[in-house]
Protein backbone atom coordinates (compact mmCIF):
# COMPACT_ATOMS: atom_id res chain seq x y z
CA UNK A 1 0.00 0.00 0.00
CA UNK A 2 1.50 3.74 -1.23
CA UNK A 3 1.48 6.12 1.39
CA UNK A 4 -0.87 8.50 -0.31
CA UNK A 5 -3.70 5.75 0.52
CA UNK A 6 -3.29 6.19 4.19
CA UNK A 7 -2.34 9.77 4.16
CA UNK A 8 0.19 12.09 6.16
CA UNK A 9 -1.70 12.18 9.11
CA UNK A 10 -2.54 7.92 9.01
CA UNK A 11 1.60 7.40 8.77
CA UNK A 12 1.90 9.68 11.81
CA UNK A 13 -0.15 7.49 13.70
CA UNK A 14 1.24 4.38 12.86
CA UNK A 15 4.81 5.48 13.37
CA UNK A 16 3.71 6.48 16.83
CA UNK A 17 2.61 3.07 17.24
CA UNK A 18 5.59 1.87 16.33
CA UNK A 19 7.84 4.15 18.72
CA UNK A 20 8.47 3.68 22.37
CA UNK A 21 9.57 6.53 24.80
CA UNK A 22 10.89 6.43 28.61
CA UNK A 23 9.74 8.20 31.24
CA UNK A 24 12.01 11.69 30.42
CA UNK A 25 9.44 12.36 27.87
CA UNK A 26 6.16 14.20 28.67
CA UNK A 27 4.73 14.02 24.91
CA UNK A 28 6.28 12.49 22.28
CA UNK A 29 4.98 12.32 18.52
CA UNK A 30 1.95 14.08 18.14
CA UNK A 31 1.99 17.87 19.13
CA UNK A 32 3.68 21.09 17.43
CA UNK A 33 6.90 19.94 19.47
CA UNK A 34 8.18 17.24 21.70
CA UNK A 35 8.53 18.32 25.40
CA UNK A 36 11.52 16.46 27.64
CA UNK A 37 11.69 16.82 31.26
CA UNK A 38 14.83 19.78 31.69
CA UNK A 39 15.18 21.62 34.83
CA UNK A 40 12.83 21.88 38.27
CA UNK A 41 10.71 24.48 36.62
CA UNK A 42 10.82 24.03 33.17
CA UNK A 43 10.44 21.96 30.10
CA UNK A 44 12.58 21.58 27.18
CA UNK A 45 10.71 21.85 23.64
CA UNK A 46 12.31 19.75 20.59
CA UNK A 47 10.32 19.97 17.14
CA UNK A 48 11.89 20.20 13.31
CA UNK A 49 10.66 20.65 9.60
CA UNK A 50 11.74 20.23 6.54
CA UNK A 51 11.04 22.11 2.88
CA UNK A 52 11.37 20.62 -0.10
CA UNK A 53 11.96 22.56 -3.54
CA UNK A 54 8.90 22.13 -5.54
CA UNK A 55 7.16 21.17 -2.61
CA UNK A 56 7.18 23.95 0.41
CA UNK A 57 8.66 26.72 -1.97
CA UNK A 58 9.73 27.06 -6.02
CA UNK A 59 12.77 27.64 -7.53
CA UNK A 60 11.79 30.88 -8.37
CA UNK A 61 11.10 32.44 -4.85
CA UNK A 62 14.26 34.45 -3.39
CA UNK A 63 16.58 31.89 -0.83
CA UNK A 64 16.62 34.72 1.67
CA UNK A 65 12.73 34.11 2.02
CA UNK A 66 13.31 30.10 1.54
CA UNK A 67 16.01 30.54 4.48
CA UNK A 68 13.48 32.71 6.54
CA UNK A 69 10.86 30.06 6.56
CA UNK A 70 12.87 26.99 7.52
CA UNK A 71 13.46 28.46 10.86
CA UNK A 72 10.14 30.56 10.87
CA UNK A 73 8.02 27.39 10.91
CA UNK A 74 10.16 26.10 14.04
CA UNK A 75 9.88 29.05 15.79
CA UNK A 76 6.03 28.88 14.90
CA UNK A 77 5.98 24.96 16.29
CA UNK A 78 8.11 26.81 19.68
CA UNK A 79 5.32 29.55 20.09
CA UNK A 80 2.53 26.99 20.02
CA UNK A 81 3.17 25.15 22.57
CA UNK A 82 3.84 28.36 24.55
CA UNK A 83 7.93 28.57 24.74
CA UNK A 84 10.93 30.14 23.48
CA UNK A 85 12.95 29.24 21.27
CA UNK A 86 17.01 28.63 21.71
CA UNK A 87 19.31 26.49 19.63
CA UNK A 88 18.95 24.85 15.87
CA UNK A 89 20.51 22.68 13.62
CA UNK A 90 19.90 23.27 9.70
CA UNK A 91 21.02 20.09 7.78
CA UNK A 92 21.24 21.14 3.95
CA UNK A 93 20.58 19.06 0.91
CA UNK A 94 22.08 20.65 -2.01
CA UNK A 95 21.91 20.35 -5.74
CA UNK A 96 25.01 20.34 -7.79
CA UNK A 97 23.97 23.42 -9.21
CA UNK A 98 23.78 25.57 -6.13
CA UNK A 99 25.98 28.48 -5.90
CA UNK A 100 28.04 29.60 -2.79
CA UNK A 101 26.01 33.01 -3.09
CA UNK A 102 22.53 30.40 -2.78
CA UNK A 103 23.93 29.24 0.23
CA UNK A 104 24.96 32.89 1.10
CA UNK A 105 21.14 34.05 0.82
CA UNK A 106 19.65 30.87 2.71
CA UNK A 107 21.56 31.83 5.38
CA UNK A 108 20.74 35.40 5.52
CA UNK A 109 16.96 34.80 5.49
CA UNK A 110 18.06 32.04 8.43
CA UNK A 111 20.16 34.98 10.36
CA UNK A 112 16.96 37.24 10.12
CA UNK A 113 14.81 35.22 12.18
CA UNK A 114 17.61 33.79 14.72
CA UNK A 115 18.04 37.59 15.37
CA UNK A 116 14.52 38.82 15.64
CA UNK A 117 13.51 35.40 18.23
CA UNK A 118 17.18 34.53 19.76
CA UNK A 119 17.96 32.16 18.29
CA UNK A 120 21.77 30.10 17.76
CA UNK A 121 22.46 28.02 14.63
CA UNK A 122 25.31 25.56 16.55
CA UNK A 123 25.49 23.42 13.61
CA UNK A 124 23.93 20.75 10.98
CA UNK A 125 24.64 18.65 8.16
CA UNK A 126 25.28 19.05 4.16
CA UNK A 127 24.47 16.59 1.70
CA UNK A 128 23.90 16.56 -2.09
CA UNK A 129 20.68 16.07 -3.09
CA UNK A 130 18.44 15.69 -6.02
CA UNK A 131 16.39 19.07 -4.73
CA UNK A 132 17.46 21.63 -2.67
CA UNK A 133 16.21 20.30 0.71
CA UNK A 134 16.43 22.08 4.13
CA UNK A 135 15.50 20.61 7.81
CA UNK A 136 15.72 22.53 10.45
CA UNK A 137 15.62 20.89 14.16
CA UNK A 138 14.71 23.37 16.92
CA UNK A 139 15.03 23.38 20.46
CA UNK A 140 13.31 26.22 23.12
CA UNK A 141 12.19 26.21 26.77
CA UNK A 142 8.88 26.73 28.13
CA UNK A 143 8.28 27.53 31.80
CA UNK A 144 6.34 24.53 33.06
CA UNK A 145 3.27 26.31 34.06
CA UNK A 146 3.19 27.77 30.56
CA UNK A 147 3.41 24.55 28.36
CA UNK A 148 0.42 24.37 26.39
CA UNK A 149 -0.72 21.36 24.06
CA UNK A 150 -3.13 20.67 21.47
CA UNK A 151 -5.09 18.67 24.09
CA UNK A 152 -6.30 20.80 26.58
CA UNK A 153 -9.38 22.65 24.89
CA UNK A 154 -12.84 22.16 27.21
CA UNK A 155 -15.90 22.70 25.93
CA UNK A 156 -17.39 26.22 27.13
CA UNK A 157 -13.87 27.60 25.75
CA UNK A 158 -13.90 30.45 23.11
CA UNK A 159 -11.55 29.70 20.02
CA UNK A 160 -9.34 32.72 19.12
CA UNK A 161 -7.01 32.99 15.98
CA UNK A 162 -4.03 35.59 15.51
CA UNK A 163 -4.82 36.67 12.03
CA UNK A 164 -6.29 35.83 8.64
CA UNK A 165 -6.60 32.76 7.22
CA UNK A 166 -6.69 31.96 3.29
CA UNK A 167 -4.69 32.56 0.11
CA UNK A 168 -0.88 32.07 1.63
CA UNK A 169 0.37 31.01 -1.70
CA UNK A 170 0.92 34.34 -2.80
CA UNK A 171 3.40 35.55 -0.33
CA UNK A 172 2.70 34.74 3.22
CA UNK A 173 3.68 31.54 3.55
CA UNK A 174 7.35 32.91 2.56
CA UNK A 175 7.46 36.05 4.69
CA UNK A 176 4.98 35.42 8.02
CA UNK A 177 6.11 36.32 11.56
CA UNK A 178 5.97 33.73 13.70
CA UNK A 179 3.23 34.82 16.63
CA UNK A 180 6.26 34.28 19.18
CA UNK A 181 5.49 37.55 21.36
CA UNK A 182 1.95 36.73 20.90
CA UNK A 183 2.03 33.10 22.35
CA UNK A 184 4.30 34.53 25.29
CA UNK A 185 1.87 37.14 25.84
CA UNK A 186 -1.12 34.73 26.13
CA UNK A 187 0.50 32.37 28.08
CA UNK A 188 2.62 35.31 31.18
CA UNK A 189 -1.29 36.60 31.07
CA UNK A 190 -3.76 33.83 30.46
CA UNK A 191 -4.88 30.25 31.26
CA UNK A 192 -4.29 28.80 27.46
CA UNK A 193 -5.85 25.75 27.53
CA UNK A 194 -4.75 24.36 23.57
CA UNK A 195 -2.96 25.90 21.34
CA UNK A 196 -1.48 24.82 17.92
CA UNK A 197 -0.12 26.52 15.03
CA UNK A 198 -1.98 26.74 11.53
CA UNK A 199 0.28 25.13 8.93
CA UNK A 200 -2.44 22.28 7.26
CA UNK A 201 -4.99 25.22 7.51
CA UNK A 202 -7.78 26.43 9.76
CA UNK A 203 -10.23 23.44 9.42
CA UNK A 204 -7.52 20.67 9.84
CA UNK A 205 -5.37 22.49 12.45
CA UNK A 206 -8.43 23.26 14.63
CA UNK A 207 -9.44 19.60 14.04
CA UNK A 208 -6.25 18.57 15.33
CA UNK A 209 -7.08 20.39 18.95
CA UNK A 210 -10.41 18.60 18.92
CA UNK A 211 -9.65 15.28 18.13
CA UNK A 212 -6.58 15.40 21.07
CA UNK A 213 -9.33 17.18 23.51
CA UNK A 214 -12.04 15.01 22.45
CA UNK A 215 -14.51 18.06 22.15
CA UNK A 216 -16.11 19.69 19.38
CA UNK A 217 -16.52 23.01 18.46
CA UNK A 218 -19.34 25.66 16.73
CA UNK A 219 -17.29 28.56 14.48
CA UNK A 220 -19.16 31.16 13.38
CA UNK A 221 -18.31 32.39 9.37
CA UNK A 222 -19.51 36.00 10.42
CA UNK A 223 -16.05 35.53 12.72
CA UNK A 224 -13.66 34.08 10.28
CA UNK A 225 -10.87 36.46 9.29
CA UNK A 226 -10.32 35.99 5.78
CA UNK A 227 -7.17 37.15 4.30
CA UNK A 228 -7.47 39.87 1.35
CA UNK A 229 -5.53 36.63 -0.60
CA UNK A 230 -8.36 34.09 -0.18
CA UNK A 231 -10.63 34.23 -3.01
CA UNK A 232 -13.46 32.41 -0.59
CA UNK A 233 -13.94 31.02 3.25
CA UNK A 234 -12.81 27.78 1.95
CA UNK A 235 -9.19 28.79 0.89
CA UNK A 236 -9.31 30.17 4.64
CA UNK A 237 -10.58 27.07 5.83
CA UNK A 238 -8.41 25.03 3.66
CA UNK A 239 -5.43 26.25 2.08
CA UNK A 240 -2.81 26.20 4.79
CA UNK A 241 0.53 27.38 5.40
CA UNK A 242 -1.01 30.70 7.58
CA UNK A 243 1.33 30.16 10.33
CA UNK A 244 -1.77 31.88 12.48
CA UNK A 245 -2.25 30.37 16.31
CA UNK A 246 -5.61 28.86 16.67
CA UNK A 247 -6.17 28.56 20.64
CA UNK A 248 -8.56 27.90 23.35
CA UNK A 249 -9.26 30.37 26.91
CA UNK A 250 -12.16 30.08 29.16
CA UNK A 251 -14.93 32.48 28.83
CA UNK A 252 -13.73 34.54 31.53
CA UNK A 253 -10.14 35.10 30.36
CA UNK A 254 -12.12 35.43 26.38
CA UNK A 255 -13.90 38.46 28.10
CA UNK A 256 -10.68 40.48 29.22
CA UNK A 257 -8.33 39.00 25.64
CA UNK A 258 -11.59 40.52 23.74
CA UNK A 259 -11.23 43.66 25.79
CA UNK A 260 -7.26 44.40 25.12
CA UNK A 261 -7.85 44.94 21.51
CA UNK A 262 -4.56 42.78 20.73
CA UNK A 263 -5.77 41.23 17.36
CA UNK A 264 -7.04 38.33 19.23
CA UNK A 265 -10.01 37.62 16.98
CA UNK A 266 -12.60 34.88 18.62
CA UNK A 267 -14.04 32.83 15.81
CA UNK A 268 -16.37 30.11 17.97
CA UNK A 269 -16.25 27.83 20.92
CA UNK A 270 -16.01 24.50 22.15
CA UNK A 271 -18.48 22.11 22.38
CA UNK A 272 -19.05 18.48 23.53
CA UNK A 273 -17.14 16.15 21.02
CA UNK A 274 -20.69 13.98 19.91
CA UNK A 275 -21.91 17.88 18.14
CA UNK A 276 -18.48 17.78 15.70
CA UNK A 277 -17.30 20.82 14.35
CA UNK A 278 -20.46 23.59 13.22
CA UNK A 279 -19.96 26.11 10.88
CA UNK A 280 -22.93 28.65 11.54
CA UNK A 281 -23.26 30.63 8.24
CA UNK A 282 -24.20 34.14 8.02
CA UNK A 283 -28.42 33.13 7.60
CA UNK A 284 -27.73 31.25 11.23
CA UNK A 285 -27.85 28.56 9.34
CA UNK A 286 -25.63 25.11 10.95
CA UNK A 287 -23.60 23.07 8.78
CA UNK A 288 -20.78 20.33 9.30
CA UNK A 289 -17.54 21.22 7.59
CA UNK A 290 -15.86 18.57 5.44
CA UNK A 291 -12.35 17.83 6.56
CA UNK A 292 -10.09 19.94 4.11
CA UNK A 293 -6.16 21.05 4.29
CA UNK A 294 -2.87 20.29 3.19
CA UNK A 295 -1.28 16.61 3.11
CA UNK A 296 1.97 15.63 1.92
CA UNK A 297 0.17 12.25 0.53
CA UNK B 1 30.92 30.02 -8.46
CA UNK B 2 29.02 27.00 -7.50
CA UNK B 3 29.79 24.45 -4.67
CA UNK B 4 31.74 22.43 -5.59
CA UNK B 5 34.11 24.83 -6.58
CA UNK B 6 35.08 25.78 -2.40
CA UNK B 7 33.71 22.11 -1.39
CA UNK B 8 32.21 20.96 1.73
CA UNK B 9 34.56 21.90 3.97
CA UNK B 10 34.84 25.47 2.60
CA UNK B 11 31.54 25.79 2.62
CA UNK B 12 31.13 24.82 6.46
CA UNK B 13 33.75 27.58 7.00
CA UNK B 14 31.93 30.18 4.99
CA UNK B 15 28.65 29.38 6.92
CA UNK B 16 30.82 29.17 10.37
CA UNK B 17 31.60 32.93 9.25
CA UNK B 18 28.02 33.91 8.84
CA UNK B 19 26.53 32.37 12.02
CA UNK B 20 26.37 34.18 15.71
CA UNK B 21 26.16 32.17 18.72
CA UNK B 22 25.62 33.99 22.76
CA UNK B 23 27.42 32.26 25.58
CA UNK B 24 25.30 28.93 25.81
CA UNK B 25 26.96 27.85 23.23
CA UNK B 26 29.81 25.94 24.01
CA UNK B 27 30.67 24.93 21.19
CA UNK B 28 29.05 25.42 18.24
CA UNK B 29 29.04 24.86 14.10
CA UNK B 30 32.58 22.72 13.35
CA UNK B 31 32.83 19.67 15.80
CA UNK B 32 30.92 16.07 15.85
CA UNK B 33 28.26 17.52 18.15
CA UNK B 34 27.01 21.23 19.42
CA UNK B 35 28.11 21.41 23.00
CA UNK B 36 25.22 23.44 24.89
CA UNK B 37 25.23 24.64 28.72
CA UNK B 38 22.68 22.25 30.58
CA UNK B 39 23.08 21.07 34.19
CA UNK B 40 25.80 22.08 36.64
CA UNK B 41 27.52 18.86 35.76
CA UNK B 42 26.85 18.05 32.66
CA UNK B 43 27.06 19.61 29.01
CA UNK B 44 24.26 18.82 26.11
CA UNK B 45 25.06 17.60 23.01
CA UNK B 46 22.95 18.11 19.59
CA UNK B 47 24.03 16.70 16.39
CA UNK B 48 22.30 15.65 12.71
CA UNK B 49 22.76 13.85 9.83
CA UNK B 50 21.27 13.77 6.49
CA UNK B 51 21.26 11.02 4.32
CA UNK B 52 19.74 10.94 0.75
CA UNK B 53 18.79 7.70 -2.05
CA UNK B 54 21.42 7.58 -4.16
CA UNK B 55 23.96 9.38 -2.34
CA UNK B 56 24.64 7.59 1.18
CA UNK B 57 22.34 4.38 0.08
CA UNK B 58 21.09 3.27 -2.82
CA UNK B 59 17.61 1.96 -4.17
CA UNK B 60 18.13 -1.57 -4.01
CA UNK B 61 19.33 -1.17 0.07
CA UNK B 62 17.21 -2.76 2.89
CA UNK B 63 15.18 0.32 4.03
CA UNK B 64 15.85 -1.62 7.80
CA UNK B 65 19.64 -0.50 7.35
CA UNK B 66 18.84 2.49 6.04
CA UNK B 67 16.54 3.64 8.67
CA UNK B 68 19.33 1.90 11.04
CA UNK B 69 22.38 3.57 9.53
CA UNK B 70 20.33 7.51 9.55
CA UNK B 71 20.30 6.94 13.23
CA UNK B 72 23.47 5.45 13.78
CA UNK B 73 25.38 8.10 12.48
CA UNK B 74 23.99 10.76 15.01
CA UNK B 75 24.72 7.79 17.52
CA UNK B 76 28.61 7.86 16.62
CA UNK B 77 28.59 11.80 16.34
CA UNK B 78 27.61 11.55 19.95
CA UNK B 79 30.48 8.92 21.17
CA UNK B 80 32.84 11.10 19.36
CA UNK B 81 32.26 13.96 22.00
CA UNK B 82 32.36 11.15 24.74
CA UNK B 83 28.89 11.35 25.53
CA UNK B 84 25.24 9.12 25.86
CA UNK B 85 22.24 10.11 23.11
CA UNK B 86 18.88 10.42 24.68
CA UNK B 87 16.43 12.10 22.03
CA UNK B 88 16.08 12.36 18.61
CA UNK B 89 13.79 13.61 15.71
CA UNK B 90 13.33 11.87 12.61
CA UNK B 91 12.41 13.83 9.28
CA UNK B 92 11.02 11.73 6.43
CA UNK B 93 11.43 13.24 2.95
CA UNK B 94 9.07 10.56 0.57
CA UNK B 95 8.68 10.02 -2.49
CA UNK B 96 5.58 9.45 -3.69
CA UNK B 97 5.92 6.10 -4.47
CA UNK B 98 6.78 4.64 -1.05
CA UNK B 99 4.99 2.32 0.63
CA UNK B 100 3.58 2.35 4.27
CA UNK B 101 5.48 -0.82 4.62
CA UNK B 102 9.40 1.08 3.30
CA UNK B 103 7.85 3.76 6.22
CA UNK B 104 7.74 0.59 8.62
CA UNK B 105 11.05 -0.55 7.63
CA UNK B 106 13.01 2.42 8.18
CA UNK B 107 11.65 2.66 11.36
CA UNK B 108 12.33 -1.04 11.99
CA UNK B 109 16.29 0.28 11.42
CA UNK B 110 15.60 2.91 13.58
CA UNK B 111 14.02 1.43 16.47
CA UNK B 112 17.13 -1.06 16.64
CA UNK B 113 19.03 1.49 17.31
CA UNK B 114 17.21 3.02 20.00
CA UNK B 115 16.44 -0.14 21.54
CA UNK B 116 20.39 -1.12 21.39
CA UNK B 117 21.74 2.80 22.61
CA UNK B 118 18.68 4.20 24.59
CA UNK B 119 17.30 6.50 22.30
CA UNK B 120 14.00 7.90 22.20
CA UNK B 121 12.34 9.01 18.91
CA UNK B 122 9.65 11.86 20.07
CA UNK B 123 8.86 13.24 17.01
CA UNK B 124 9.79 14.73 13.22
CA UNK B 125 8.32 15.55 10.13
CA UNK B 126 7.32 14.02 7.14
CA UNK B 127 7.22 15.90 3.54
CA UNK B 128 6.86 14.98 -0.23
CA UNK B 129 10.43 14.82 -1.63
CA UNK B 130 11.91 13.38 -4.80
CA UNK B 131 14.49 10.92 -3.37
CA UNK B 132 14.45 9.13 -0.43
CA UNK B 133 15.67 11.58 2.70
CA UNK B 134 16.25 11.06 6.18
CA UNK B 135 17.31 13.75 8.57
CA UNK B 136 17.77 12.63 11.88
CA UNK B 137 18.89 15.29 14.74
CA UNK B 138 19.95 14.04 17.83
CA UNK B 139 20.21 15.29 21.96
CA UNK B 140 22.48 13.74 24.28
CA UNK B 141 24.65 14.92 27.29
CA UNK B 142 28.18 14.21 28.44
CA UNK B 143 29.67 15.21 32.13
CA UNK B 144 31.94 18.44 31.48
CA UNK B 145 35.24 16.37 32.30
CA UNK B 146 34.24 13.61 29.87
CA UNK B 147 33.60 16.29 27.07
CA UNK B 148 36.08 15.72 24.30
CA UNK B 149 36.52 17.97 21.23
CA UNK B 150 38.46 17.55 18.00
CA UNK B 151 40.70 20.49 19.19
CA UNK B 152 42.52 19.12 22.38
CA UNK B 153 45.31 16.81 20.68
CA UNK B 154 48.96 17.46 21.85
CA UNK B 155 52.15 17.19 20.73
CA UNK B 156 53.84 13.47 22.26
CA UNK B 157 49.92 12.22 22.25
CA UNK B 158 49.21 8.44 20.79
CA UNK B 159 47.17 8.34 17.86
CA UNK B 160 44.36 5.06 18.42
CA UNK B 161 41.66 3.75 16.48
CA UNK B 162 38.81 1.66 17.51
CA UNK B 163 39.10 -0.69 14.00
CA UNK B 164 39.70 -1.01 10.48
CA UNK B 165 39.48 1.16 7.47
CA UNK B 166 38.50 1.25 4.20
CA UNK B 167 35.94 -0.67 1.68
CA UNK B 168 32.85 0.22 3.75
CA UNK B 169 30.83 0.17 0.34
CA UNK B 170 30.98 -3.99 1.01
CA UNK B 171 28.10 -3.35 3.42
CA UNK B 172 30.04 -1.83 6.79
CA UNK B 173 28.65 1.81 5.96
CA UNK B 174 24.95 0.23 6.48
CA UNK B 175 25.58 -2.31 9.60
CA UNK B 176 28.44 -0.66 11.57
CA UNK B 177 27.79 -0.47 15.35
CA UNK B 178 28.21 2.69 16.85
CA UNK B 179 31.60 3.11 18.98
CA UNK B 180 29.29 4.33 21.89
CA UNK B 181 30.16 1.42 24.82
CA UNK B 182 34.02 2.09 23.37
CA UNK B 183 34.08 6.04 23.70
CA UNK B 184 32.13 5.75 27.40
CA UNK B 185 34.75 3.17 28.65
CA UNK B 186 37.40 5.47 27.11
CA UNK B 187 36.03 8.85 28.65
CA UNK B 188 35.07 7.29 32.33
CA UNK B 189 38.77 5.65 32.94
CA UNK B 190 41.49 7.84 30.51
CA UNK B 191 42.14 11.37 29.70
CA UNK B 192 41.31 11.37 25.79
CA UNK B 193 42.57 14.41 24.30
CA UNK B 194 40.96 14.30 21.25
CA UNK B 195 38.38 12.32 19.25
CA UNK B 196 36.27 12.34 15.94
CA UNK B 197 34.13 9.62 13.85
CA UNK B 198 35.95 8.83 10.53
CA UNK B 199 32.59 9.30 8.47
CA UNK B 200 34.78 11.01 5.63
CA UNK B 201 37.88 8.66 5.52
CA UNK B 202 40.89 8.07 8.29
CA UNK B 203 42.78 10.54 6.29
CA UNK B 204 40.52 13.48 6.34
CA UNK B 205 38.69 12.94 9.65
CA UNK B 206 42.81 12.58 10.98
CA UNK B 207 43.00 15.88 9.19
CA UNK B 208 40.49 17.12 11.02
CA UNK B 209 41.95 16.49 14.61
CA UNK B 210 45.26 17.86 12.99
CA UNK B 211 43.80 21.30 11.78
CA UNK B 212 41.92 21.86 15.52
CA UNK B 213 44.17 21.27 17.63
CA UNK B 214 47.20 23.35 15.59
CA UNK B 215 49.46 20.20 15.46
CA UNK B 216 50.59 17.12 13.14
CA UNK B 217 51.44 13.70 12.76
CA UNK B 218 53.17 10.82 12.40
CA UNK B 219 51.78 7.35 11.52
CA UNK B 220 52.96 3.77 10.11
CA UNK B 221 51.70 1.87 7.58
CA UNK B 222 52.81 -1.31 9.39
CA UNK B 223 50.17 -0.14 12.31
CA UNK B 224 47.08 0.82 9.68
CA UNK B 225 44.39 -1.77 10.64
CA UNK B 226 43.10 -2.51 6.98
CA UNK B 227 39.33 -3.89 6.54
CA UNK B 228 39.54 -7.14 4.63
CA UNK B 229 37.05 -5.05 2.26
CA UNK B 230 39.42 -2.59 1.41
CA UNK B 231 41.82 -3.68 -2.10
CA UNK B 232 44.66 -0.95 -0.85
CA UNK B 233 45.85 1.04 1.69
CA UNK B 234 44.97 3.83 -0.35
CA UNK B 235 41.16 3.04 0.71
CA UNK B 236 42.21 2.30 4.41
CA UNK B 237 43.03 6.24 4.19
CA UNK B 238 40.22 7.43 1.44
CA UNK B 239 37.22 5.44 1.36
CA UNK B 240 34.73 6.71 4.67
CA UNK B 241 31.63 5.81 6.09
CA UNK B 242 34.01 3.38 8.87
CA UNK B 243 31.99 4.91 12.00
CA UNK B 244 35.50 4.47 13.58
CA UNK B 245 36.46 6.55 16.39
CA UNK B 246 39.94 8.16 15.81
CA UNK B 247 41.42 9.42 19.27
CA UNK B 248 44.54 10.48 21.29
CA UNK B 249 45.83 10.23 24.38
CA UNK B 250 49.09 10.77 26.45
CA UNK B 251 52.02 8.41 26.60
CA UNK B 252 51.01 7.05 30.00
CA UNK B 253 47.50 6.27 29.42
CA UNK B 254 48.78 4.80 25.89
CA UNK B 255 51.01 2.38 27.42
CA UNK B 256 47.73 1.29 29.97
CA UNK B 257 45.07 1.90 26.90
CA UNK B 258 47.56 -0.86 24.89
CA UNK B 259 48.12 -3.43 27.72
CA UNK B 260 44.53 -3.82 28.55
CA UNK B 261 43.66 -5.09 25.00
CA UNK B 262 40.21 -4.14 24.08
CA UNK B 263 40.90 -3.72 20.52
CA UNK B 264 42.23 0.34 20.48
CA UNK B 265 44.55 0.33 18.05
CA UNK B 266 47.64 2.82 17.62
CA UNK B 267 48.70 4.00 14.46
CA UNK B 268 51.25 6.68 15.25
CA UNK B 269 51.62 10.15 17.45
CA UNK B 270 51.12 13.69 17.51
CA UNK B 271 54.23 15.93 16.82
CA UNK B 272 54.40 19.64 16.19
CA UNK B 273 52.31 21.04 13.23
CA UNK B 274 55.40 22.27 11.52
CA UNK B 275 56.35 18.50 10.77
CA UNK B 276 52.61 17.71 8.95
CA UNK B 277 51.13 14.66 8.34
CA UNK B 278 53.45 12.04 7.61
CA UNK B 279 52.64 8.32 6.48
CA UNK B 280 56.29 6.44 7.62
CA UNK B 281 56.17 2.87 4.75
CA UNK B 282 57.22 -0.54 5.58
CA UNK B 283 61.32 0.49 4.37
CA UNK B 284 60.85 2.90 6.96
CA UNK B 285 60.37 6.03 4.39
CA UNK B 286 58.84 8.93 4.94
CA UNK B 287 56.29 10.51 2.61
CA UNK B 288 53.49 12.93 2.93
CA UNK B 289 49.69 11.49 2.73
CA UNK B 290 47.72 13.39 -0.15
CA UNK B 291 44.77 15.07 1.34
CA UNK B 292 41.65 12.56 0.12
CA UNK B 293 38.26 11.44 1.26
CA UNK B 294 34.37 11.88 0.93
CA UNK B 295 33.36 15.41 0.30
CA UNK B 296 30.08 16.19 -0.67
CA UNK B 297 31.05 18.79 -2.86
Amino acid sequence: MKVDKIGEFGLIKKIKNQVKTNSSVIKGIGDDCAVLKFTSAKFQLYTCDMIVEGVDFTSRDDLMLVGRKALAICVSDIAACGGIPCHGLVSLGLPLKTKVEDVGRIYKGLNQICREFGVNIVGGDISKAPKLTIDVSLLGEVEKKNLVLRSGARPGDIIFVTGSFGGSIKGKHLSFIPRLKEARYLVRNFKVNSMIDASDGLRQDLGHILEDSRVGAVIYEDLIPVSPWAKSLKNAFCDGEDFELIFTVNLKDARKLKSFNRGFIPIGEIVAKKFGLTLVNKKIKQKKIKLCGYTHF
